[in-house]
């Protein structure tokens, strides 16, 4: 099974950090290939640099179409291009996001968020509501870390992250601590270590959900709104996309 | 790695069927043991069926508990007991209607349900409200077959499942289709195919979302409301489940 | 008019708290029979013990049949087996907890909860949700109190309480408190005219409830998803619910 | 025990109707006294018609505080004026849409509402929302009868509200019919009994929660939102409301 | 472009206040009269109030219509009479609390609202409840200024309602503040600028939102429940409703 | 005042059709600006298309930063790039769906939507959903009209849109209808003429409420999750994205 693990910015050392966080969990006959867009912003953190990432993510899911990828991880806690992704492809498409919420709610009757910068909370109470999963979260809380001190300044960010999921064990009455960024992937373990309960991980959750719908036999379906896009031409810079036909 | 597939109802047909569509499913390393109480209906076609059934399966998960299970399954499609099971183990325990709904979310924006009788409809309604998946559910549609039927009837059983699903394709405006029962396991390729969507049937995706949770070393949490019980005197028949204490 | 009173766990003595409640708030031509199982647990503090109560419940519900009670009340704040109560007869079935919340919307516009452990917290909030009530509810909180506290540490227990609903009085923004737990049946006065403002208990709330109904000449639906069960066989120790014929 | 029922329309015979249907079903203590005002429409069809009731419904409360009511019930499908009226007493005050739907979901798990004119559906679905009950609710129908040809058409309009309900009873999946009209509530019987099912009509619901909530003791709170108005002067034709004190 | 202005209490001062914010941000087209009734209540400040403050808006449309407004504001926060109004024009009328809800849900994702007296916080989330906005509210606050402090004690109210928004500001994670009170027509310039981020005000952004509707050419909708009322008799001191005829 | 109008698709025709409706709803002080991406689909049909087009949309928010536009409007009914737009700007920033919805909720108390293409709908749900306007909206309904035949194939689609809207208004207990897609801004009146009721088309409609934000002196704010993106470097193709540095 080869899994596409889509990291929608630029950072490629964040890229290797999913990918090696990916490949730990991975069952053995998972093949990972992780990959970042050449074009996009270097983390993201706003609404703004979510949307300019899509178009890599999808750039991404075309090439993951013709290197037979099996199923799709989109490696950013705000889930960017999730639906447009699925249109595309047969293969399941799992976002960070929605991963660690389907499992947080399946150990534990509530959970909180930890992220990394306050201004994002907005994004995951969207998913939330979207999703279904709002009356399962008691808190989004935010570290106030910028992404990228995850990969330069990780000590640091390790301390303030663990500080925060301790007080969310003390104060929101929850049976988990959902990780709110790609970027953490690696840090899980130490955390949930010091905080002493179960710490949900989207990266890593991803990857075993999309195995599990691969060895299911279960792909997006190709009935109603996910269709594959009607193919139509595109212009300028975006000429590329025109006339998409499925690959498989 | 050792599921437990835990049938509520006390038909050791119906049992083995959806211990054989587990094992089917289940990657290598995957150990299925299917059990069903000794103690209980025949089927659950009910709020009191199932109500009856949750002390079999409480039991069954106690014995699990005993045989080293690292992860259970609640083959029925009302997930009887399984917050309660939940707070007896440390392991995840999944019940086969949330395993569906979740999977179906991840492969599609809208779902219909297609169950046995139209009386447990409002089984799949309240849990569809409780784990967040209402938005997510166009119709609970009943077949009208007594779950026996698909053991004792089945050819019967499946034309009209096929015949309902091709309904719920047509006028629900739906990419995917949950099936209502655990007794329809084995069911799920014949509608699938005749149906020409995906089908999302619980007790395969109850194994993978298992085998999921045990590879992320995840486990329920024991931390807040799914603790393990107090222990406590209980009386007279179920004198056994006094001073419980939990064996790992 | 005949109420027959269940308390759901096997202490007698809270039994006969809750049955000499029931009896002072009964109008004069009602006769309150209040019983308990001879099977089950001592308390009930959890999803576990919830469940199997529900056993005993429903058998008392069988034996309440078979001495003409012409109405029920489940005396449990987490209302267990209440839907499958319902099934067995043509009788009203009343919980405590919906009793209190429908009261209380009544009477105010938002109400709190104050119960025994925060652990049981999760069982009102589902109730809250399934019922319609989540909006109406403040908060629910726990005064940290084991329920058998209630019996055999009164005096402790009570300031206890008197102190939590203090709080949920001057911090809540509400109108009304609904206490948690059928072992505070005799409490409600004391704790009223301490706090200062309505405070509504589950047992008498049902038992108000339940008179009412049959005044109104409305039993339990048996049109649709409340119908009597369907009879089949029941295994082993539950044989005796095989072939289940509704007796009126 | 005191009962004041206000028909919120100045139409005598409808008063007479509600009057009656509401001793018929009070228990033996309780004394029952019908009033409309003297000022306002003579049937409520419309939000207009309901607005400008509200000031009938009000001086009637007044009137019942000087005349000792211990309780009162509004009489009006779109419970006008309820909250207002709360805050004007210590006595319990019940509209006879909640009361109907309050009784309806303890014996039933969905119902459907039967009403008079379509444009007064709205009505009902506001209130479902605000009171929590519009999951419970499948469906608001309207017989499009105009209330008063209930008093003066009743046969014909008899006939049209048993055969939407059986319409309700055939389509809609439901356990329990709402009778939408205070105007109907003399039909209860010879609808349930052509209908089949339990049907649920509001005065006589009101009627019995009203004894309910004296029987418990249990007021509207004065402690919050529905404490009583500051009193100010008013001005005009309602000077009368000036610095109104709370006679009990 | 005539829109009429009713301020729904009977202090001409606040009239006058309303009128003159009303005016200043007012197109170069558009004609503002600001009117009161001459019966009713001083101020609003409860269910009360604003039940009787109805019969006084409507009587003010039902004006507007004899002189050809084109528009309808109704200037207090709890949108009081306002179906009903709409029922009684083809104009559009726009409440001012409807209006703030919709202007800051176009410039924040979350606001808080900022109101008088805290026992008006239930309208403000009943209204929030209806309208659909409650999700985009994080927290009702009161300054407990009494309404008609805003006119007698400007600067004392002034300073407080500073301070209640800056704790809004700096604890609610908003983007903008609404304020809950007609009678804070002139204040929002100073309040924003003392506050530093936007601040709603309904009686401004109901005239805007007024004049768009009128450009657009859409008043009420004559189709369904908000079509004219049915013409009937009205008796007493309302006889004056009685076969109210639409006048265009 | 100077509003940008921006179609997110490429087809200068469409943008031409819908510059020309925003300019004749404009008010007289109002200059309007119509643009499209040079770089994009030629039509906005599902989520990949959406996807793409947000980059265009957003390089035109910064285009309009340059040239002092005072307000944007998104001119595609999936509100593609909204809340990253307005992260980009102080004006304010309106997608013509959530126009539309703010509009009809303002004229009636229900409304259906009438779109272009089924695959749409679950776009205008999720809309729905997160402004908070799903209750309101009684049905989305597809003529199953391609974008691009509005301008291409203009008579059947008129009347394909007005048979649809007819059935909406027969069938669906509304009061408007809800135009789904910025390529019918010139049908509006045509529509509305045949079928009779008010017709909201989210072109116009966000034109005056881009007016009305800026009359009041309102843009998005500035304070919390809407502020300016983080400057940061973007790579590849979108490096002139980086150090984004607000321009006022």
């Amino acid at each position: 099974m080869h899994i596409r693990v889509i990291n929608p910015n630029t950072t490629a050392g964040m890229t290797t950090t999913i990918g090696e966080a990916a490949s730990r969990i991975a069952a053995p006959g998972t093949r990972i290939t992780a990959r970042n867009p050449a074009h996009g912003p270097v983390s993201i953190e706003s609404h703004f640099d979510e949307a300019i990432s899509m178009v890599g993510v999808l750039e991404e899911v075309l090439a993951g179409e013709r290197e037979d990828a099996d199923a799709y991880v989109i490696a950013c806690f705000g889930d960017p291009g999730l639906l447009a992704a699925r249109e595309l492809t047969r293969a399941p498409v799992i976002g960070i996001a929605e991963a660690a919420f389907h499992m947080a709610t399946l150990i534990s009757t509530r959970f909180s968020i930890v992220t990394t910068l306050a201004r994002t909370g907005i994004i995951a109470e969207h998913l939330l509501d979207q999703y279904g999963f709002a009356h399962h979260c008691r808190r989004v809380r935010a570290a106030e870390i910028p992404v990228l001190d995850l990969e330069e300044n990780g000590d640091a960010a390790l301390s303030r992250l663990i500080e925060e999921c301790k007080r969310a064990r003390d104060e929101d009455d929850i049976g988990a601590i959902v990780l709110g960024c790609g970027g953490m992937a690696d840090l899980t373990d130490e955390i949930s270590q010091a905080v002493g309960l179960p710490v949900v991980e989207g990266v890593t959750a991803a990857i075993k959900l999309a195995e599990a719908l691969v060895g299911l036999g279960l792909g997006t379906s190709k009935h109603g709104d996910l269709a594959f896009p009607r193919p139509k031409p595109f212009t300028g810079r975006f000429e590329g996309f025109s006339q998409l036909i499925p690959i498989r």
